[in-house]
């Protein structure tokens, strides 16, 4: 188990959270007990249908208000990074590309354990069917690419791990055409 | 609680993590059991001394490698966010400030439940004699306002939240102004 020492036991196991715990040696010989959560492993998506960008307004049945996101979601039994994101897509878009690309992967931090892959799905085409499940309602929505920039802005939006990256786009020209490039949008 | 229904139970109690349950009735009548994981709310300090910022090279006994973070830590009994920055700068650098300014709050998540409160303590002075535990090995350094810029470029650098606005104001000249002076630097 990554950056979990041998000796750590697992103290709970939830729906999606497990907390894992050990006696760790500080640096004055003392000893404590370290806790981290884990949580599975996600894949996001940015998925570019023409020259726009898919971003999905979503409802989660126990939030008052709705939030911004890009298609993903949670490793199911057997995914690699890919699998997970190609599944995620279809499902929440209906939507497939046969140009993908890995772009960057964010783990969360050494107190909350998961990895999240980002992928650039380009040239996205199908019949926008939506397989969702009762604990979903996701409105996909095609922004430009200056739409999809502004979503730095928007506090309701929140894949935190790309604004930095949209930041950087909207800062000059030169970064601008990088982040266009990138996503094969002209 | 905040974001958690009032129906939901706490399922387990760690150090620092609470997974708490609830029954969630979804969009299409069917029920699932959600969770979310709880932890502290923590603070985080811009600590300004004369026109450098005090970056941490920590270490921790169970990783390998060390980080680069700000001054701060989690909330202790009673704090509220003021309260705690003030005593983790002080614990963790010997520095105190009489100008404290709060900058913004960052809400961790919806399945991570913590907010992180993020302060700009100027004209910061003291001792330097820091108050660490066995488990802390802490290494303050003062970096110039461009070295402080590139840490949006170090892997080790941990401060996600803080990325996005050194990306803005490394983008151009009245952005590197507006953070120069945000700070109190010439």
């Amino acid at each position: 188990m990554k950056k979990i020492p041998d000796n750590a036991k697992k103290m709970f196991q939830g729906e999606a959270f497990e907390i894992w715990q050990w006696e760790q040696v500080l640096f004055d010989g003392t000893k404590k007990t370290f806790e981290v959560a884990v949580r599975p492993d996600c894949s996001t998506v940015i998925a570019v249908v023409g020259d726009k960008i898919v971003v999905q307004e979503q409802e989660q049945p126990h939030l008052s208000s709705p939030y911004f996101s890009l298609p993903g979601g949670n490793f199911e039994d057997g995914d690699d990074p890919i699998s997970c994101a190609k599944r995620e897509l279809e499902e929440e878009t209906g939507l497939t590309s046969d140009t993908w690309e890995e772009w960057f992967t964010v783990p969360l931090g050494f107190r909350v354990l998961c990895d999240n892959y980002f992928f650039i799905a380009k040239n996205c085409a199908g019949n926008e069917i939506q397989k969702l499940d009762g604990g979903e309602k996701i409105t996909n929505k095609l922004l430009s690419f200056d739409e999809f920039l502004d979503l730095r802005n928007n506090p309701a939006f929140l894949n935190i791990d790309l604004v930095r990256h949209l930041e950087r786009a909207a800062s000059n020209s030169e970064e601008r055409n990088k982040l266009k490039t990138l996503l094969g949008i002209n």
